[in-house]
């Protein structure tokens, strides 16, 4: 414990009616009262919102593969050594390195109109000159699934469909395989290039960009993403079946040999560190915004919650491991991070909960399996109900794409954002360090911490049926 | 009144209550059955959603002077024809031809950022390269006035200094010299390029543009306006005074020879149709958005307004002009509409009004002098006190751009919206016809159509001191 100072932790936790933790079997009264007291502590002011005001205004964009993307990193792993992490490094693994070029898009006829367009990542680019061609308006994503193979030859396709606000982002879910996979379903239908309907709950004329996915030996598309506004003009201006042209400019790029960089830290053990409680955020962005509620947001949260832990006079029984994932957005990260560790490494892991919903506070949160009904998810459900938030009586449904490829070795948690605003932000140059209140950040923090710490103190197995 | 279906509006005002005008003198019991008959008929849907819905999506942006400027202009006299109007007609005049071109900011130093900027109205133009410098940032206008000519020579000069959101626009009002005159007040201390934060209550990273103005003699420099979170950005980075460089392309050209149009039309008054009761909006755009709080709604309002009085079974004793500006956001459309109307003409104008400010409702009205304490304003006050809407005890203190070279001649009205949400997409690409609800907007139209009525049907003389 070289690595940070002592005594000041100590005078902190003394302040806020910490006792010292307990060298044997974990006494539930003194767990209830350390995550209480660190819950209380998150409240008062934690770490987050510092580290995300400074990722986002020295670093900004961090698109995976990216100079800034591995600036970003090296940033990280300064700045969680100056926090007194311990084991801090960096993991490195191959991505496409897709970078986004030029991106225009104009209405020919009826109307010549310019068009809000983004490039999806991963997509193809037309000629530099663009490609100008007839548009095959579809109001639903069912409606191009529809169309026979290679009955869209020639045709630039747009799908209009809207997406739906719901708390827990159940309605991007939902339509997100317009995105990923529209525009491979499109080009199997003989499509030129392929626009959706920005992802979005907001009337912004800023498009909201995210990856799209070929099949392997399908060569990429143009691929884009309209401003939910532009997308209604066009809705409006095809009512009756009027024909529209447009001319599109997408001209992104891929770069050979790219790499991105998850940055690992460790509070460890005092007991058992080979028992890990994962947890983090990415840190990779896309390139529109600054990445702030996406996810800086995650990766300061899930930090500040870890240096709670870190600043306590000893260190939890298990370990607390810190990943913050370098290619979220594309998904590299998880299966880069799962590869690299053994089964056997990973069935020593207790749960693993990934932070990537934005900055609002955790309103629910969803254990492996029946584990809200053990002793650990009780004192849980009492550490957050102050906030307020409840431990879900129904099991966690998955964590977050960087932490999924672990789930068929490691216990995987959900902490439940409320996520009523976040798609309003999300993936467009709108996200952004002042969409971010630190107050309610801290509220997160506060679940985040009483999650993680009773997990790393006690002797919680996830792995074991709960007795009903 | 060919050119309507008389026997249609009779029946529809039959239905209204409406009783037929009296050919004399002014029925005051009348005058305000049929103030209030016209204010119902504009809640139950007017003309202007439909109106403003055709504009901003057949046509969309109209700058001032472009090809689509003109187009919105034939546009607007087919549908001012169809709608029954009399003496619809075009007049043309000279504006400077301003065209955007390409706009892009980087942030080269201490960190290496896109910035979210568009090029500002009457600006001039970087090389096609364009330029590199260091950034002398200012938190206040006056901050930037208060350096010696001379002393920013070879720098790119950026104002932060934040607009306040206020109903009335007075927010706006007190800050609107930081872009209008900021530029040629940099350019006279030296400065190679100058940006303002957007003129903006939102938090959007889209950039609001807006006209600059330089002297006679002086060669516009480059000027633009950076998105809130860009400026903010830059803000938090100058922490301690630490130095910012920038990369800045602006292109913007100017078209000799350029017109733009405004359209006018009539219902021709029954006893006096050389009075004349004066109302409009503009028609032309900025080009990032399609114009639809600004102006599309201010046309298709008052357009709504004077439909309802054309519909009548009788016209009104003096004459309803209806002005479709067709270069407001240039300031060259008031002084080319007065220049063609003597003063002689003008001294028989009732009484001037300009609807700019949104599609929100009117919530109060404020007529010139003491016009609040006639019979007038009593009526008035009456009509639209239902909306709920007053009549100021304050004269108008003008009332809009385009009517204001009218001044001297023409008493001026003022009917206030409410522009709370107003600055939130002003002058930006979010100005599209989604942030515009038909139902409140119809509550502007009732304010608009009870004080023309009243204006064109009765006898009131704006110019007369009111008895106190």
């Amino acid at each position: 414990m070289t690595f940070k100072t002592v005594a000041l932790a100590a005078a902190l936790f003394a302040a806020a009616g910490v006792a010292k933790a307990q060298a044997q079997a974990p006494d539930p009264a003194q767990l209830q009262a350390n995550a209480a007291a660190l819950r209380d502590q998150a409240l008062k002011g934690s770490a987050a919102y510092p580290f995300l005001r400074d990722l986002t205004t020295e670093i900004g964009e961090r698109l995976a593969g990216s100079e800034k993307e591995h600036l970003a990193a090296q940033w990280a792993v300064a700045r969680l050594k100056a926090m007194g992490f311990q084991n801090v490094h960096i993991e490195s693994f191959p991505v496409p390195g897709w970078t986004r070029g030029e991106e225009r898009a104009e209405l020919i006829s009826p109307s010549v109109q310019k068009l809000n367009v983004t490039s999806l990542g991963n997509a193809g680019a037309t000629p530099p000159e663009g490609v100008e061609a007839p548009v095959a308006l579809f109001h639903t994503y069912a409606d191009m699934l529809a169309q026979p193979v290679g009955s869209l030859s020639g045709k630039i396709v747009v799908v209009t469909q809207p997406m739906v606000r719901a708390q827990d982002g159940s309605g991007y879910g939902s339509l997100a395989v317009m995105r990923f996979m529209g525009a491979a379903e499109a080009e199997k239908r003989g499509a030129l290039a392929y626009l959706v309907r920005s992802l979005s709950t907001s009337d912004s004329r800023l498009p909201h960009t995210g990856a799209t996915d070929f099949p392997p030996g399908m060569a990429p598309i143009p691929a884009g993403a309209l401003s939910v506004p532009d997308a209604e003009q066009l809705d409006r201006l095809s009512v009756g079946g009027r024909p529209l042209r447009m001319r599109l400019v997408l001209t992104p790029t891929f770069k050979p040999g790219a790499t991105a960089d998850t940055v690992v830290a460790d509070v460890v053990g005092r007991e058992r560190p080979d028992e890990v409680v994962l947890i983090g955020g990415h840190l990779d962005s896309w390139d529109l915004g600054t990445g702030a509620i996406d996810d800086g947001a995650g990766a300061a949260i899930t930090t500040a919650a870890a240096k709670l832990i870190a600043d306590m006079p000893h260190a939890p029984r298990r370990t607390v491991r810190l990943a913050l994932f370098g290619a979220e957005e594309i998904n590299f990260a998880g299966p880069a991070f799962a590869a690299v560790r053994s089964a056997a490494e990973q069935s020593h892991y207790v749960v693993a909960a990934e932070c990537d919903f934005g900055a609002e506070p955790v309103y629910a949160i969803a254990l492996p399996g029946a584990s809200a009904k053990t002793p650990y998810g009780a004192m849980l459900a009492e550490a957050i109900a102050p906030l307020p938030a409840y431990v879900d009586r129904a099991p966690a449904r998955g964590g977050g794409e960087d932490i999924a490829p672990l789930g068929p070795h490691v216990p995987l948690a959900s902490l439940q954002q409320d996520g009523t605003h976040y798609f309003d932000i999300h993936h467009s140059a709108d996200d952004t360090l002042d969409k971010v209140d630190p107050q309610r950040m801290d509220k997160a923090v506060a679940a985040w911490v009483a999650f993680t710490y009773l997990a790393a103190d006690s002797d919680v197995d996830f792995r074991v049926k709960a007795p009903l």
